[in-house]
């Protein structure tokens, strides 16, 4: 393959309006702008089940998906790895600069995430439930405590790990896609992190891409959620 | 680096009992093991706060934590892709094999654990809250999901990704270390794939150094959990 290998990834044509630029394909566009990548997307109905040659694609029934030639990816930090492991830009090659981007970029993914997304989640699909505060607050020191650590982490530094890499793209879009701000608002260090990540051309111009990419709502029905 | 380079990884020197064989540095033995790579290990007081050194070296105060010469890396999945990186017992090195092996290791981490560690933790960390029965129920479609979408993934082969690696050892070890075998066991091709696993001569070594590091339960005092 040469960087000439056509791309192309999975994104949904429709989301609700809350997950608009949360949606994860996003980070994939956001890798592949920092190159200067062009690629083409296959856009699919969130609303109808997906056959078996997209579960052939990705397992998981999720976005984004990948294709490059006669390689396929699924999971956006697999995809993610795959191009920075060709590109300085997005990884060193350095072997002790590169570990620590792997690190932190697993670690976000594995580590940082998923308390966080559980938490933040809770007062959005468990809102009405009357166990959804107690659940909150048995939930929410684990999240806290993974957001300091990296704030801790992060300290002065501009991007996690050295220079930008893809590291921030992930935590960047997680932080950026916490649904509670008051979780983020917390740690200034971590709020100018994430807006110094947005900020990047490329990640305005992946933003704008997904955006496009959703059909006008207003043209569609009630929908049961994406 | 070469082989030769001394590998040293962090773990903990006791975890209560329903913890053993599930903390997360087996699956770095357990790839060590498969590369009959000798390490060594630093063993971590599991009920003292770790100081500074150890959170420069592991930012969320986890174990485990590698060091292999000048490289350092935190993060089970970030140390497997590293040790796989340059054998082929644990990673091909044909493109399209390869993505797919990163693809499900990364999968496994963070779309298939988090929703099933989140239902099955609930019943061992909020089992005496009161909504923990709503909460599970409420939980446990996205975790039966996952499973069932990880079985049909898998089918009738060997291994999840073609040859045994990186994406069978992250796997067997998250099935290995479901809190509720019930959750696994209405699934005979999981429940055959996670033996074929643990019967690796590499898992069992891995295993047996991991319990030989924890002191004697008896010889230290109540815990509040690891």
């Amino acid at each position: 393959m040469t960087d000439a290998t056509p791309v192309t990834i999975s994104a949904f044509d429709w989301v609700p309006e809350f997950a608009r630029g949360r949606v994860r394909d996003l980070i994939v566009r956001w890798a592949l702008e920092e190159l200067g990548r062009p690629y083409r997307t296959v856009l699919l109905d969130a609303r109808q089940p997906r056959g078996p040659d997209y579960l052939a694609w990705q397992p998981f029934d999720q976005v984004p998906a990948y294709r490059e030639g006669e390689v396929e990816l699924f999971e956006a930090g697999a995809i993610l790895v795959h191009l920075a492991e060709g590109d300085e830009r997005l990884m060193p090659r350095d072997p002790a600069a590169r570990a620590k981007v792997l690190s932190w970029t697993i670690g976000a993914l594995n580590s940082f995430e998923p308390p966080v997304r559980q938490y933040s989640l809770l007062a959005v699909f468990q809102r009405d439930q009357p166990w959804c505060e107690d659940a909150r607050d048995a939930f929410r020191p684990l999240a806290e405590k993974r957001m300091q650590r990296l704030a801790d982490a992060l300290g002065d530094a501009e991007w996690i790990a050295g220079r930008f890499s893809i590291a921030d793209i992930v935590l960047v879009f997680l932080l950026e896609s916490v649904a509670e701000e008051e979780l983020v608002a917390r740690f200034p260090t971590l709020v100018a992190y994430r807006a110094r990540g947005t900020a990047r051309p490329a990640y305005q111009r992946a933003l704008q891409a997904q955006l496009d990419d959703f059909t006008d709502e207003a043209a569609r029905g009630p929908t049961e959620g994406a």
